[in-house]
């Protein structure tokens, strides 16, 4: 056994030698690049898959492997894709007033658009390809998939939010769990969004050491971890290693507009809210325009898949503009502790560095 | 300087040999016989006394001492206390509905009670006293009060949720500062309500370092710290010590109803919400009934201080019943890492003893 306060259970899990893992954002911010920059830099890069049609994926993967031969994850959404368009109409009108000043045209009046469900094919891809890490949000993977992934020697992880879905994941056959907090940037990963509307909302601090209690396989923190002294704390409250988002968008190699990466190095701690209104499910965004304006509508959102496939094309006029009022600006709550188009690999370096003198040191003072 | 990683400037500046502060919780929980354990185990303790009348806080702070010869502290809610009762009929008409079922007998169609506004004499008692360290919620003490306890060689602290307040604070002239995560239980330290309704809800995890890298002062990190694991993970965060309120409240020595206690073990991590239907600003509580009833209401409470005065009468006849439906059930986020009954001394040093063997080890795993 090692002698590295880093080296944890969960790096000799995955075959990686520090416990930092860069979260599979959906949407276009982890590129090939930059999953390989991570990997090769002794971390564990993640490819956000959630929207891509599978021959993207295929092509995103084999991109990755020219760059790395270290281990890398996939994550993809295991939420039932099942369209809720009965307030389509209601809600779409909402949709278009508040996105006339970019130019969108409105939509209430045709036919909604409906949501392709690709896990199937996503995971096909997944396994043909050997993707050595396949991971999660909204729910673990359904039991025969993710038997057939660790048949095949893949690893399987999802996203929990409180100590009930961790004791889902398990006994689902996870082999761990990543205990994101409510300080995490993007998609709450809580399974039973009726039951918690908003996504349940427990600190990244208080949920990790009773999620790891109750755990019988490794967990990663995952909310507000930014350096190495995040991950100092998440290792000493109970956690393996550390999940991070919001620190790798502001990376050299992150695909991530230019206008939301400006949004993001400007913002402040209590700039975020966790709001429905870009896909029906809560998710944690800066509060720009669109969610101050929609925040204000007086109705509710779609559920989710229906409500994050009809704000597309204003997200994606949003980006071609480069207007960040009408972007999903995901970010966690620490977003004073960003750098500035870091290449990834410093970053990784910098985290495990920085732990290291922590945990080795024994005090930050 | 001492080897001790437990040992922080936060011990040197208050004299006291362990960086665990128990939180000031208003209203009944910290007995004497609590703050002087806390105290006498080398932690700081705190009497809550924002509720009580100068010459009861004079009674207690003598019984402290007859106790402990050790430094303590005493909290104030340093906040204006102005009555709005503009709503009174509309939203007594429904505390009254709510509160029906305990027996509490109507009160819409009497006149509102005024809150009494007590901060300078409960000051001028602890300026009497000689107590050692004054904290604040809501606000730092105003400038001419901070100005004589300081000369007196006094230490003055306030809560902070943000940055800003941290930046605020010090300018006010604290010596240290709590940063309260959203993790915490009881009321949210936000300065500004009218900007921030529900309190700056910013998770402990990511507050702790933001706030320790502006602030030129120690900072104790408040909100899910539970454990040695808590400790030393806010150490390690850039916190000089942590303030433990919820974990004291099932102390062997806590003034808590013996219904809120149960009802604390008997929860679970996600049963807390934010609510300003106890005392019209915002705090963290275990989702009881009276909650649920109120958050269904449809209209807002009124502001504090005068809606923590129109509730008083039904949290006094939950008391005298000990009915748990109708307490403010104060918790933070981590309820599943309480102990029953325990002595106070013995958390306290339990709690040293693991995070000194973290820090020391540098691991957890």
């Amino acid at each position: 056994m090692s002698d590295d306060p880093l080296y944890t259970p969960l790096c000799r899990l995955l075959g990686i030698e520090l416990p930092i893992l860069q979260a599979g954002m959906a949407g276009g911010p982890t590129t090939p690049e930059l999953v390989a920059a991570v990997s090769e830099a002794g971390g564990l890069g993640t490819l956000g898959a959630a929207y891509m049609e599978p021959e993207a994926i295929r092509e995103a993967v084999r991109a990755i492997r020219r760059l790395t031969a270290k281990p890398f994850g996939v994550n993809l959404f295991a939420a039932p894709m099942r369209d809720d368009y009965s307030r389509y109409r209601e809600v779409q009108a909402v949709l278009d007033r508040l996105a006339a000043p970019l130019g969108v045209p409105p939509r209430a009046g045709i036919e909604p658009v409906p949501t392709p469900d690709r896990l199937e094919r996503q995971f096909e891809v997944l396994m043909e390809e050997g993707v050595p890490v396949i991971s999660t949000a909204f729910a673990p993977l359904p039991e025969r998939l993710a038997r057939a992934a660790r048949d095949a020697g893949r690893h399987v992880a999802t996203m929990v939010t409180t100590v009930e879905e961790a004791e889902i994941a398990e006994a689902a056959g996870c082999d761990f769990l990543v205990a994101q907090g409510s300080d995490a940037g993007g998609h709450r990963g809580t399974f039973d969004v009726e039951r918690h509307p908003n996504g349940a909302l427990v600190g990244t601090f208080s949920l990790v050491p009773q999620v790891a209690d109750r755990a019988g396989i490794p967990v990663a923190a995952a909310g507000g971890v930014m350096d190495g002294r995040g991950l100092a704390a998440a290792l000493l409250l109970g956690a393996q290693g550390a999940q991070l988002g919001t620190r790798f968008l502001t990376a050299a190699e992150s695909g991530a507009h230019a206008a939301y990466r400006e949004a993001l190095l400007a913002s402040r701690e209590d700039d975020t809210v966790v709001t429905r209104w870009f896909s029906g499910r809560p998710a944690r965004a800066l509060r720009n325009r669109f969610v101050a304006e929609a925040e204000r509508a007086g109705i509710e959102p779609m559920p989710f898949p229906s409500h994050n496939t009809a704000t597309g094309p204003m997200r994606r006029e949003a980006a071609r503009q480069g207007d960040a009022g009408y972007m999903a600006l995901w970010s966690g709550q620490a977003p004073r502790l960003l750098t500035r188009d870091t290449p990834a690999a410093d970053i990784v370096r910098e985290i495990a560095a920085q732990a290291r003198a922590l945990l080795t040191r024994g005090r930050a003072n």
